[in-house]
């Protein structure tokens, strides 16, 4: 198919991989309030970038906690409108001795763009952004367009519900469209079709009021890493299962020909284990790891920490352990709900002899959307254009909280319409981002926006 | 009992006390590389007080870690000689905020010195350097005095086997005194009988080859958080009994005769737990909690750390995760070979989906020494006389782990005089010494040598 912006992507490809780069270079991690700073200058950009890539209009909107930004390119009340949705902020770096080269200095190397951020989501929301300006400076926009970019994504959006409520009207829209997920490769694209939800709690199991010496008091005193290490022990049975009273309950149980149809995505286990370097794979016992890792919920443990950590041998019984748990959700367990019982679960595993502080981080509900929507079928016949392939449907494995939140104020479905891999590492270190993902994202999207509208 | 010593003692008690403050501000941590220096220079000053304090040689002695600081008074050959054993190096300070001062800034507060070491064991075997000197000043010493100070007791003594061995005849001597260990209360005087043997492993456990995106590889992949909790949840069962096999074989069970007089001793449950600031106790079935942490060997967790530690919430499913983990020992479990059963142990709970580095620390054999020996009576008798209670023979749950290599290598039976309390946050922040307990200590001592000369 013959378009327009073709000429004008091949021209400015190299300002658009500079444009991104200024953003990956801004440390906007919002767990970490040492980056307040970064998260306004960051939000600052992405405005100024909107309204120089063709927005009327944006402007940086204020939340209780980091701002959203907010923009439009209005061009007929009688078109449909696109809100396009993507975050600013990204995880933290750590552990920061892992990265090859800075996380807030990108690197091009081997094709790749490599920086926290570049796949999730800077470099991923950012092509939303390139081909609005291709689609206006070749006179191709065939949609309204809306960007809603919050900076609260990574610590579970707890501010935007009430942003999106306070503003259904300037939200308004007929699809939402998200890229801040993955496809299965760019010989096999895919779409993803669901999302899992989040339950992430935080426990701090203390036992005396101070660290003891471990010979002095050691078998008569309870030890805080032992409590919790059983507790956690006891999230998973034999058959890693997970044992939380009721935490499957609510789970809709995939049907066989869905199972059939999964079990058809293109995996290679040796691949998979080699790139992981694990010489076996690990999981819930009647499941393919797509299965575990897409329709299944889960419970990780994402860090702990208690008692003498430094170099050598301290001989002490320490007072406090702590570990940051969370639980991958699928349709129709919720949020609240789960860390409710997980809470709870670990709570009836303490003994008297220690005392247990347990919160929830945040949560967030499994989201699911209809193939048969003009919206997906807008998507499929855009990736379908430029890869040649029809993506298949897939569910991921991640959480995107803000989803059920969208549907539920703005009353509009949402598009999953990922163009990174599952191997970029995100949430790790060496974070990256292919720069043909880049450019290819950039020439699909106009294709949606034009059979979104044509549809 | 009138003695020459003590006017001398009351005359020179300030000076006592800023010469022990002097070798506390040296902050001599040995499991620490950055603290060379410190450990050299406080190996230093040991041998220049022991010089001034009537030593007629004292020498910084090479080893191939931190050096000894060897010192002798030699008056007779025809007298007995009393080996004194004690260490300049200290735990590691660590966790600094939990200090009220400075760790290594000693501070008086309340009649106690607060800072690391004072306790464990500067404070201790200073006295001894103290007494000397009285005895030297007062013409009263009646035995040889030799002095054995090494800088790496609190790493597990890596280097003195070889060291003891190397230089038999220059350490012979007719009994060992140690002051490393407590007693229960100034009111109710106790004399160690034992000491626990240690055996200190480091276990690593590695999943995948990088920190991974919890959602994306979330419940294919295993977690090496989730895995090490099992190996640790796996060394107690519900009654708090070792699992390890064959982990109790070689315990000498304590006769009901052993336990009623160890019953004997003082203690107050309710005051013990509102000082460790516990609702409940913890610990083996069947046994009380003096038996506890005296004749009954335990496995404490020391330190565990893997996955995202900082603020806020990752959804990371980390690479690699980490405990140090100790037992004590009782007679007459050896220390390697219970070292051996536990790495076996936790290495079998490893599923093929991870990867598991373990390594010994250190260790160190458990301890006894008879009540009827001439060293026993005379530490009794020397309590006595300053405390005017007949000491309680007690099991110390504490770990010395050269005790088994002195016995081995010079022949001698070790005596343990503690003056410290279970109550001075040894290992722990604000570690403190009674100085009640410095001046008591260093007016008992002469009448060791006294009546161990007489006996």
């Amino acid at each position: 198919m013959q378009t327009p912006w073709k000429e004008y992507q091949d021209q400015n490809q190299q300002r658009f991989l500079e444009e991104m780069l200024e953003l990956l270079r801004i440390p906007s991690v919002s767990a970490k309030s040492e980056h307040k700073d970064d998260m306004r200058k960051c939000a600052e950009l992405v405005k100024q970038r909107l309204l120089d890539s063709g927005c009327n209009k944006a402007e940086v909107m204020e939340t209780a906690g980091y701002p959203v930004v907010y923009g439009e390119k209005l061009i007929d009340p009688s078109k449909p409108t696109v809100l396009v949705y993507g975050h600013y902020d990204v995880q933290p770096a750590e552990p920061l001795e892992l990265w090859h080269s800075g996380p807030f200095d990108p690197v091009i190397k081997d094709g790749k763009v490599y920086a926290r951020g570049s796949a999730d989501d800077k470099g991923q929301f950012y092509m939303h952004v390139k081909a609005l300006e291709m689609m206006v400076k070749t006179n191709s926009l065939e949609t309204n367009i809306k960007f809603l970019i919050e900076g609260e994504e990574e610590v579970g959006s707890p501010n935007l519900g009430k942003f999106v409520g306070d503003n259904k009207e300037l939200l308004k829209a007929d699809v939402i469209l998200i890229s801040d997920s993955s496809m299965l490769s760019m010989e096999n694209p895919s779409l993803d079709v669901g999302v899992r939800g989040l339950s992430y709690i935080e426990i701090e199991v203390t036992g005396a009021n101070r660290d003891l010496h471990s010979g002095t008091y050691g078998g008569g005193v309870a030890n805080p890493i032992t409590i919790l290490s059983k507790m956690i022990a006891s999230l998973h049975d034999e058959n890693n299962h997970i044992t939380i009273p009721g935490f499957y309950d609510d789970v809709v149980e995939a049907t066989p020909e869905e199972r059939e149809l999964m079990g058809r995505a293109p995996f290679n286990e040796k691949e998979y284990k080699d790139e992981l370097g694990v010489k076996e794979l690990w999981g819930e016992n009647g499941y393919t790891t797509n299965e575990r890792t897409g329709i299944r919920p889960t419970i990780e443990v994402n860090g702990i920490w208690g008692g003498y950590t430094g170099e050598g041998a301290k001989t002490v019984l320490p007072s406090k352990a702590t570990a940051k748990i969370s639980a991958r959700l699928v349709p129709n367990q919720s949020s609240p709900n789960i860390t409710e019982k997980l809470l709870n679960h670990l709570r009836s595993i303490a003994p008297p002899s220690v005392s247990v502080h347990a919160f929830e981080h945040h949560g967030g509900e499994p989201y699911m959307t209809p193939i048969n929507s003009k919206g997906y079928q807008a998507a499929s016949k855009a990736v379908q254009t430029t890869f040649g392939k029809v993506p298949i449907p897939v569910r991921g494995g991640g959480s995107i909280p803000i989803c059920s939140i969208l549907e539920r104020e703005l009353g509009t479905k949402i598009i999953f319409m990922g163009f990174g891999l599952d191997s970029d590492n995100l949430h790790s270190p060496n974070e990256k981002y292919g720069l043909e993902n880049y450019y290819k994202g950039i020439e699909t999207i106009p294709y949606f926006h034009k059979f979104f509208a044509q549809s």
